[in-house]
């Protein structure tokens, strides 16, 4: 495979953040932080529900302040005592009062509260007000938050707790979103035994499917680990089908061995999937796979841990979005990478012309980014790095001391 | 309360994450990601295990290939291929080669890998080698990407997908981890009701219990609602004493009633917790109050959802860190707002100096920072924000055109 003629990494990402969002299911509000709304959502109800106190004072008729000041107080009668969670019994009449505190329902007939600063009690039920006052102080008005009928969040939008908040807030049980991706993963490679095995002699444990599949939940999807096929047409053809079969996505991660790369890509054409790419001018990851069965992605993901790591990040979050819904963001590795540090190269790095590559870094406290220049056979350099630098495609490299944006970890 | 004798944002986090780290448990590596390493971990074995071909080509011992070229290959016999999973039956001797995978495990006397590209198969049993090689070639030496007894991660380590992979690599199948900090989440207020029951008159759902709940998870706690406690002295300090022998932390959302903040400083003291700290200089967030109840943080968190939100994100974030054994960042807010973005305020904000506020904002996509200026008491403006913009303390406030950092939720 030359680079030259692989699939450039931006390009690779459209297409596999390509794929339609899943159907819909109802879940109840408070485990909804997260996913994706599927319709729009109104409000059922007004929030506040009823016009509320939003300071501790007096519920008065404005106009009986107007005028008021420290020389030449207003003097109102307290009529009692506004309950919290509870309405007032009688409404609010001319030169009259009631004690409210924040969050109080307003009583029939007040208009405004007087902030509790602004009065002075001047013994048995009469409260001087010391200052004048306009319809509306220090209060909300129904409906002022979130207006009963309106449409309080769109389709696409991914809920955050404060959204979640807002739909208990008016009543709703249950949102309709974007299901969670079903994504099955199957391992192949002779040498391979499951992660609690004992290895023999020439054996590896396969930790790509315990990688994928806890970086599947870190964004959202549900993992199902298939097992390990051996490197047999036959035998990886059927795992392979009953995978898709069960899943929304199926990654198959290849054995280090020779043969496994070719097998995956022999062995989805054998079960009649369309092959939408192989290969992406990236390093790690250049074997990369993308095909679709009924519709359905599946992918074939390269053996060697880190690189299968890499992939998923940038490939398999872009897939993952788009199933679950996900307006296309602007940048396709923020879902990964929420968080970017500024730092400066410390050694030179190679790379090759038009190949993108996401080269491990360590990042010191003072901004020293320090390349790992091992290869992507040792795991423990993803262990010993902080994140990732890109090398744009068209680079040959990038010089000590450029400054450069680290996708931190 | 005056801004300027409360504690400043910064001290009151240093307080939040002077607590000491829960006690550890044992978990599952599978299921460690994202918790935080009690002690360090040793390797038991080395990886690879064994002296493991990187490229495909032939096994060879170096010195045959010695002076070979294009145009003087060195002629080797091939005397089989080295199984993937399983080691070659016999030593490689003098001009002797096997084929090899990528991961296949070098066979005795073999000590450099011939990449398939320097070989030209003969015929019959020979292959052409056409460049020199030397020892160390294309291979990976038992033990050189993690050795076998050596320190691969530290305690104190947040655990990533990477490092998990890793250790299910060198056949560790648990750590030794921090707990997750069990929170109770109690909420006081005449005029609450539960989420799922229908408000009476002047009554309003609590939903700082639901989204308290959904902060804590999503910060790696257990949360437990213990639901509402009328304002009655009686009936809270009964709560909050049973919340507090139960969990590592109670959260003591106030209603937001008049009585209800001085009812949880009063009750903090009656059930005999040490007042930490009694008011904060921000907005939201003032009335917070941090004490301990046998050395145990117990909060008294505001009641409005605005208010309550935004303090759990800087100083709820900075308790759960402490609990869980995590290092302390130089960036307390890291955690609860890992995304950042750069923009340009497009009004002014005011503040009050002595005062750090947490502005909800807008991000517009081309940067525009949009301010909105409503009260803490709607809770439909964070639900329409896209972030937080702070303004320091020392400053009045900020005008238009600022650039600032928005802590993007």
């Amino acid at each position: 495979m030359n680079y030259l003629t692989l699939k450039p990494v931006n390009e690779a990402v459209e297409l596999f953040r390509g794929f339609a969002a899943l159907d819909a299911e109802r879940v109840r509000v408070e485990s909804a932080v997260g996913r994706v709304l599927a319709e729009d959502v109104a409000s059922p109800e007004a929030v506040p529900a009823f016009d509320r106190a939003t300071m501790d004072g007096y519920a008065v008729r404005a106009r009986d302040t107007h005028g008021a000041s420290e020389s030449m107080p207003a003097y109102l009668k307290v009529v009692g005592r506004v309950p919290m969670g509870a309405v007032f019994g009688r409404a609010i009449g001319s030169e009259e009062a009631a004690e409210i505190g924040t969050g109080g329902a307003m009583p029939e007939g007040a208009d405004a509260v007087v902030m509790v600063e602004y009065t002075r009690r001047a013994g048995g039920d009469v409260v001087e007000v010391v200052k004048a006052g306009a319809a509306g102080d220090s209060l909300i008005r129904r409906g002022e938050d979130i207006a009963e009928g309106g449409v309080m969040l769109r389709a696409g939008h991914a809920l955050r707790v404060q959204d979640v908040g807002a739909l208990a807030a008016v009543g709703i049980r249950e949102v309709s979103v974007r299901r969670r991706p079903l994504v099955a993963i199957l391992s192949t490679g002779n040498e391979l035994v499951a992660t609690d095995a004992t290895p023999g002699p020439g054996q590896v444990r396969d930790i790509n499917s315990l990688c994928l599949a806890r970086q599947v939940e870190a964004l959202g999807g549900i993992a199902t680990i298939a097992g390990i096929a051996r490197d047999d047409e036959r035998e990886l053809e059927a795992k392979l089908v009953k995978c898709a079969e069960s899943a929304d996505v199926v990654l198959l991660s290849g054995g280090s061995s020779v043969g496994a790369r070719d097998l995956t890509g022999t062995v989805f054409e054998k079960v009649g999937a369309t092959i939408v790419l192989h290969g992406i001018s990236i390093a790690p990851g250049k074997p990369t796979i993308l095909a679709t069965w009924h519709g359905k992605p599946i992918v074939g993901m390269p053996g060697y841990p880190v690189s299968s790591m890499v992939v998923f990040w940038i490939f398999g979050a872009a897939l993952l979005g788009a199933l679950e819904g996900r307006p296309k963001a602007a940048d396709p590795m923020a879902r990964a990478f929420p968080t970017r540090v500024e730092g400066r190269l410390v050694r030179n790095v190679a790379s090759k012309p038009g190949r993108e590559d996401y080269v491990r870094v360590k990042v010191a406290p003072n901004g020293d980014v320090e390349p790992i220049l091992l290869g992507t056979a040792t795991l423990s350099t993803l262990m010993r790095a902080d994140g990732l630098v890109r090398v744009p495609r068209e680079l040959e490299g990038l010089a000590a001391g450029t400054a450069v944006n680290v996708f931190r970890f």
